[in-house]
């Protein structure tokens, strides 16, 4: 029997989503909840979207055997072997859920599987964004954090216990500012949107930077990475240079991926994707002068193509690659 | 019609060898020649070590059609697609030399492969050495310059352009001393060979350091990292503190490549083979202090197993590669 359509599950920590997909990565139809992990369980949010799955089907007459399986994206750690959201930071209290056993007891489909948001992110990318003829990528998320998905040789690649990809955790500056993670100097504590709003901020100790203030409504802690780019848009100089100093830190984290994996494309998300070459360039110049020639000129360093799309192609994306690898 | 010998043809700048070896992997004979590659041209080396190949065949009577193939290993950069010998830095004059038409032409063999000697000892420790048991393995040579070889989900990984690996070429700090390769702070720069002998040699302007010194006959321009890893094993404390130094830069590098790649083991090579813990203790320091629980507990650094043997398994273990592919 053949099956037309497939069921993705993103599960945020602010908001969470079903997605109603066809085979050929067709948005049908999408759902979306409050995720609100502070005042409920696990097993609230999960009843609420398997709920919303159901009425979804319903709605756009979707019988449960015309569905090829279904996907659960959310952040990690994951325990992809016994399909488990290990205590994710942006889950409070979501320990060791059975989000795979739970969907898979509610909607008995051949395929339920279960995948972290920035290998997710990548698979989007790579199957309908600006990774499409590539079979070597990097993918960035930059936002709160700096994660990452690689694409080898045209399949995921995981790593021995599913940790490969923590791009963000690459220390830049051994004895740079202290990173959420632990560690001095990573990437993250220099390049995140949280890390750019700090810098901006810090900044205006010297009285400077006007607008940068005026965009957050007058107060330095409402600051934003958004107000920064936003800022550097308009041609604000403090903004601008600020930009390309955090491009300078992301340039050299990419030129260390550069040299060791040799990808033919690096794509950047998010906050990236906001900023393009205000950012990139400085990105793109660091790169130039960190690497060899044979490696820069055999990639490219572009945001991402799927904008504001990306999170929902990502909730059905791993599920097509499965699809893909059975026919193939 | 079944055979039974491989043939290894091993080109460096100061020595180069033919190893024949049974399928195997064991060593049967080899035979070796200065390469000179300052006073011969490089169609009288290959000639030499074509001839060498024969009577190595005849010494030991194996006839030609006993033979699966023959790899040969150089330094990078290769043409792998044409079979080219591209410049690398020890054999200056060797601009595209198409070492694969020219085996082949002398060889009729079904298999002529060509390997860069990094991935050539990464797949030698893979199949003999301290990665038997790994799919995801990272080797650094530690020599002259810090080389690299990825093995991931089984395979050799090449990257896009076939430079993947360049793990010496990784900024640890953006602001550190200039690299042969041009870029400032580079692994290479801080924790090769030669950048150990420098950091000795520049602590001697301080008039300490006896030990050191007198193990290279009084003459500072004569030390080398090899003098500094003895005296540090004789105890001297100066060595000692200098390979902790070394050992916090290699272990930032490695760190980078767990938290991207999450590889089950670290091999090095060559001078931390000498050195052993007095290297080893503080790179796994630092990689723990650098990487997460996940991460850091799923990898072993370990030392190259095969010692002086690598070089000879390394020009046949591409070979055996390949054999063992068209195998399965």
């Amino acid at each position: 029997m053949t099956t037309n359509h497939l069921l993705g599950i993103d599960i945020g920590g602010t908001k969470s989503a079903v997605i109603l997909a066809t085979k050929d990565g067709t948005i049908r139809a999408r759902m979306q909840v409050a995720t609100q992990p502070q005042t409920r369980n696990p097993k609230a949010v999960l009843t609420e979207l398997a709920n919303l799955a159901r009425a979804l089907l319903e709605e756009e007459e979707v019988p449960l055997n015309d569905l090829a399986g279904l996907s659960v994206v959310s952040g990690g750690p994951l325990d992809l072997q016994h399909g488990l959201i290990c205590s994710p930071p942006n889950l409070p209290g979501w320990d060791a859920v059975p989000v795979v056993a739970f969907f898979r007891e509610r909607f008995p489909l051949p395929l339920v599987v279960l995948e972290n948001d920035a290998n997710a992110g990548a698979l989007a990318e790579w199957l309908f964004g600006a990774g499409r003829d590539t079979s070597n990528l990097i993918y960035l998320t930059m936002g709160t954090g700096i994660g990452g998905g690689l694409i080898l040789e045209g399949r995921l690649y995981r790593g021995t216990s599913g940790f490969a990809g923590e791009v963000g955790h690459q220390t830049i500056l051994p004895d740079g500012p202290l990173c959420a993670c632990g560690n001095r100097g990573c990437l993250e504590a220099l390049a995140s949107g949280p890390a750019i709003a700090r810098l901006a901020q810090d900044s205006l100790m010297y009285g400077r930077h006007k607008r940068v203030l005026a965009l957050a409504g007058g107060k330095p802690a409402n600051i934003t990475a958004e107000h920064v780019v936003t800022a550097a848009k308009e041609g604000d100089e403090f903004a601008r240079n600020l930009l390309a100093e955090v491009g300078t830190y992301l340039g050299i984290g990419i030129a260390n991926l550069l040299q060791v994996l040799n990808p033919q494309r690096v794509i950047l998300g998010t906050l990236a994707v906001y900023a393009g070459d205000l950012l990139l360039e400085p990105v793109r110049k660091t790169v130039q002068a960190r690497t060899w020639p044979g490696i820069y000129d055999a990639c490219s360093i572009v945001p991402a193509a799927l904008g504001p799309l990306v999170q929902d192609m990502a909730a059905i994306a791993p599920l097509l690659v499965h699809l893909r690898k059975e026919n193939s």
